[in-house]
């Protein structure tokens, strides 16, 4: 493994309201994950992460979620597949076209929140997922979470397909992530979420809470951006990395 | 003049509310303008109304609005030029995306209600919307009100620009339209608006109420898709123009 | 039985959007169930029903559902039943106060779409929305629909109860609605619906598919506001009621 | 003056959005202003506020703004005065409502953002806002900006009037807020506003960035719960206050 991406949720405020310090952020990932106005965001923040991100060398994403401001974009909510589709592809394309405005290119699309967790346990909300991407830009990537639905729909839609774990979850013995609220759940230390993602992408493997080692094409570490120790835990995960000679880039670039 | 547009505002439901008979109006006109699901219109709307478009042989524009639903875009929302710039990039993107989706491609784009008056009598929103569609999408042409701010912004952009006329509206001396509330505001007749309609497009001039000749490439013919004569006035409006030997055509086939 | 209530939903357009027949409604019913500006309805809207059946001697209830204006409140929205109350609370409030503003006052409260088949479903959300009523104002009445969950939560929550039928829908042998798209589900004809309609309430009992009389005591027919023959319906029925010696008024007279 | 009131806008979040340590507040200030909904707030934040509020023993207000999340009520959204009538009427309503679901009782009004400095330089926007109040409920009080129109209006409407000054704001000579953005519109240090505001308090009249006394009857000190040193400013206020004598408490006290 030369290089492995590290990518966070950015430009998730709302008008007044800020979440996270995507200024840090944007300083040290090397992939941007950026609301679409659906269950964050909005075109001015866009905007401003778009030219941020290109002006750092961060590559950036498209992160659709529900149409759901108030849940942020947490609650399940009853779309059905097609439906989803054209979720989707509006938000796909509002991202590329700000993403133009602002100078800088989408070159992939993660799932935010509730719709990313549903894709990860249903086939037919990751197929739609899928195909929206494929019918509106097919050279956009896919950046799915390990070892789920995700990626046998990404792959059978003709997408590249590219895995990631999550720097501060626990996993279950199949490669799941551990439910919130469940012991093992969060790691709450940055120090010792930093050592899991070298251990994991040392050897190219999901290390579950049991121990059990699940090989994976790991390619993206997942940094949340929105807590209080989101940057710390960012910067630990990216120091650890660089200093076992990992080189952190984008996975497209 | 071989052949002229005729476009229409379509696509401008809401879930379960609808607006028009977009239907009967897709076997009439040349162009649709597709709210973009900020002052109306949503993905399934969108995604609908560009699949029935392409199946009818209809160009589709989008038809960008303020962030205002409850007000359907009629609204002066107090936004600056810059935030237009995004507003109008956010909305013209979705609709691409939603159009390719759905096999067809966005050919142009139009302001919608308020954000297009404002860009009439304000050069600087107009230019906002135009830089902004250029910023996008050089390719896209811009349909705008004739004789006003809009057309010389396009021109500055670099954008191709086709210049419109209202079917059922009054000029002023000017070449302005007569506000909403004045005497000969609206063409309540729909063979009086036909008649008008191949008048000016014969002459290459719009007809102030005063019957002066203001020479203008006209390239489209607006009619209205939410009135209830709306289809009545559309056909009419096509058969007088056919009956004249004027082929009905988009400005961009 | 003297008399029964004959209600509908009104007021559930947006801003420019309209549904239904408001104005002829409130000539035909004695109740309106009021949106509430969550899932369809804005403080215009409210204001001018609310004056509007005060002038028509038509009484009021709010008539709250989940923020959902793009489902129009038929999608089943993640909502815990703590949250269910707050949402209640908060709708039942705006109508009172738009009500009073208007010179009317809001005598009862009726769960709209999903938020009531969910109610008549699951006890936990039917408490949910009696605990909410009964914390805003113990006075309001609530308007449950025949036979399901929402009754004995009334009864529990020590809320005054009037059950509703539904004049164009079947029932099941246990007195539950027929679900949409199942075969008996709708009544089409309006005659139909008001013969079946005088059945039930001068028997004092809902009339299955099957034939089966479950006595129950109407005291309230709810006819639809939004759907083509929706005056035509109200017409008939109250037509028919009347022609038989029943009264019609407000449960609340 | 034996007593003043401290009050402050709380409850500005919206879903995961926070803003503002409403918690730390609630211990300082005598009166909460509570968002309802429209530019911040939603009803479980609402509920939890006025929960708290009535532990804490803090008076409630409703807090009504423009529909505006996204500007966070900031923006002049262009509403009539009859619509401004509505759109205050309905959160009032929503908030009384809410108040009394957690065991409290809104006892005034007071306008946010644009709508409030709307209310202080336009009398017909100020008359919109106190007919609502009294329409709703003619025993709410009106909290309203010292020497602005709101006083007038409120007075014509023939409700209870208090009277608030700004902690952080500097005044022209005519009794006005420095325009943000002008020098002296802000007073940056919490030891300097206390002390301005006690020297306004206990001389009984504003005193403007000249020096000139303005003779008010200040019933209250408003500070602001959104800045990063509001708890800050307020405590200082309060200890100021308290310091030379003056005791705390809500002007419905």
């Amino acid at each position: 493994m030369a290089s492995v991406d590290l990518n966070s949720d950015l430009g998730e405020g709302f008008g007044a309201y800020a979440c996270g310090d995507d200024a840090a952020m944007l300083g040290i990932v090397t992939s941007a994950n950026v609301a679409c106005g659906m269950h964050a965001g909005d075109p001015e923040i866009m905007a401003e992460i778009f030219a941020r991100a290109k002006a750092n060398g961060v590559a950036v994403g498209a992160h659709p979620g529900f149409p759901d401001l108030w849940g942020f974009g947490r609650r399940r909510m009853p779309f059905t597949p097609p439906e989803i589709e054209r979720l989707v592809a509006y938000q796909v394309g509002a991202a590329q076209a700000l993403a133009t405005y602002a100078g800088h290119r989408v070159t992939y699309v993660k799932a935010h929140g509730a719709l990313a967790n549903l894709a990860a346990a249903e086939r037919a909300v990751a197929d739609a997922i899928a195909r929206a991407v494929r019918a509106v830009d097919r050279d956009l990537a896919l950046l799915a979470i390990a070892l789920t639905a995700q990626v046998p729909a990404g792959e059978a839609a003709g997408l590249e397909i590219h895995q990631e774990i999550f720097a501060d979850r626990g996993y279950t013995e199949d490669g799941q992530l551990i439910a919130r609220g469940q012991p093992g759940a969060m790691i709450e230390s940055a120090e010792e979420a930093a050592s899991r993602v070298l251990a994991m992408v040392k050897s190219g493997a999901i290390v579950t809470a049991q121990g059990t080692r699940l090989p994976t094409p790991i390619r993206s570490v997942c940094v949340h951006g929105d807590s209080a120790d989101a940057v710390a835990t960012a910067r630990a995960v990216r120091e650890k990395l660089e200093g076992a000679g990992i080189r952190l880039a984008s996975f497209r670039a």
